[in-house]
């Protein structure tokens, strides 16, 4: 997704991250990462608009036992403060910097566009998917359904789609980490197929910061954890307050 | 798309490929392939229920001017015999291998599921592409304009539709050249975005092949040539005929 990828992560939005967590944690202060591409500690992250649009990280009727139950064991576990759920829409976000603001009209929902993978009417026929982010050690969960409008080959999932899930989940962890990023890179090893109409998990976490650049490496897994499907790296490139 | 993707080479079809060209040409033998890998003589690819569904790489009204000059400039190349247009559709196709034979009812479409990149009932709102290969130098050009359902940053396309184009026209190359395989790695450098709306040339090529791995490279430019977007590797695996 997640060339500069503001949109999916009208997620950390104030409904669950701007008006629990005001002010974004000081994450990187641990890391060697110049002053200069350090998130501000000020910094907001907010999507004026979004009680306006659907939130699709919320269980929906086509949802798998799978993806319920994985959705559960992490929505007990941000009960307990270590994870937080991503909310995300289908269309255009904002991304503020800076002190939260009455969402300005430039800044409201491009109903001519749609982000890519929430771009079906229905649901459960393209991505369902949920994403959680765990600000201690910078790392996100995806739990990932694969709808039957996502084939490739009979019966499995098109790598296009699954390199869409890689590139959104690590995507939301670069951007949960140094704010509005870009992606640079993506590389993607296929270990085995991914079954229309299965749950897997999508693990990402970031590897190392080494100034505006941020890598990351993600696996995905079949929902008991049991079969590995993907290996993936990802480079992004933090913007500059000017892109 | 492509592991294994059997689908979007429906295209190579009886209509446009196996009617003109009944026999697939020995296109290998002057590269250091192992007998048992190289296609048959013999081998057809085929889509015997290709009449009772759409082809989608065919111009319609959403095709922006550059898609149609860049479809037919190499439509007229096509009758000069270098290079064939590659039929997609949006339902499970078969790939037979051997003599052309009747469809048999578990090879006709699977209306319940959708190829990825045909799941959109709008034209002009998700992925318009069409794909040409050129037998005698292992090579597939893709004409891409990318819809509004595409959106990863504001205005932008989705990194990971860009990926699905990559997997796409690389695999149709591979496929076309050496039968039925799977994707097993991406690697895609994200140069430039994409802006949506506008009108693409994915040039792909067969860099090596050895045993059953197929090496591709791929390289995205805007429609005069001028900005580089996408340099991206891939590589693809033959099946075998068990799989």
């Amino acid at each position: 997704m997640f060339r500069c990828s503001v949109r999916l992560i009208k997620g950390l939005t104030q409904i669950t991250w701007l008006r629990e967590q005001p002010v974004l944690p000081n994450l990187l202060y641990r890391r060697s990462v110049p002053a200069a591409y350090l998130p501000s500690r000020a910094l907001r992250v907010t999507w004026p608009c979004a009680e306006e649009v659907k939130d699709f990280s919320l269980p929906n009727p086509s949802w798998s036992q799978n993806m319920r139950n994985l959705y559960n064991k992490y929505m007990e576990l941000s009960q307990q403060g270590s994870w937080i759920r991503l909310p995300s829409y289908n269309v255009t976000a904002t991304h503020l910097i800076g002190k939260a603001e009455q969402c300005p009209d430039s800044a409201k929902p491009q109903v001519t566009t749609r982000l890519f993978t929430r771009n079906l009417d229905v649901e459960g026929l393209g991505f369902e998917y949920v994403m959680f982010y765990n600000q201690a050690e910078l790392r996100t969960v995806g739990i990932f359904q694969a709808g039957p409008y996502l084939e490739g080959p009979i019966g499995l999932t098109h790598g296009g789609a699954i390199a869409t899930i890689v590139d959104t989940t690590s995507g939301a962890c670069a951007i949960c980490t140094l704010g509005k990023v870009k992606t640079a890179n993506l590389n993607i090893n296929y270990r085995s197929p991914i079954t229309l109409g299965s749950t897997v998990e999508v693990q990402c976490r970031v590897d190392k910061i080494e100034g505006r650049k941020i890598f990351m490496s993600t696996e995905i897994r079949s929902a008991d954890s049991q079969v590995l499907h993907i290996e993936a790296t990802a480079l992004f490139i933090q913007m500059k307050m000017s892109e």
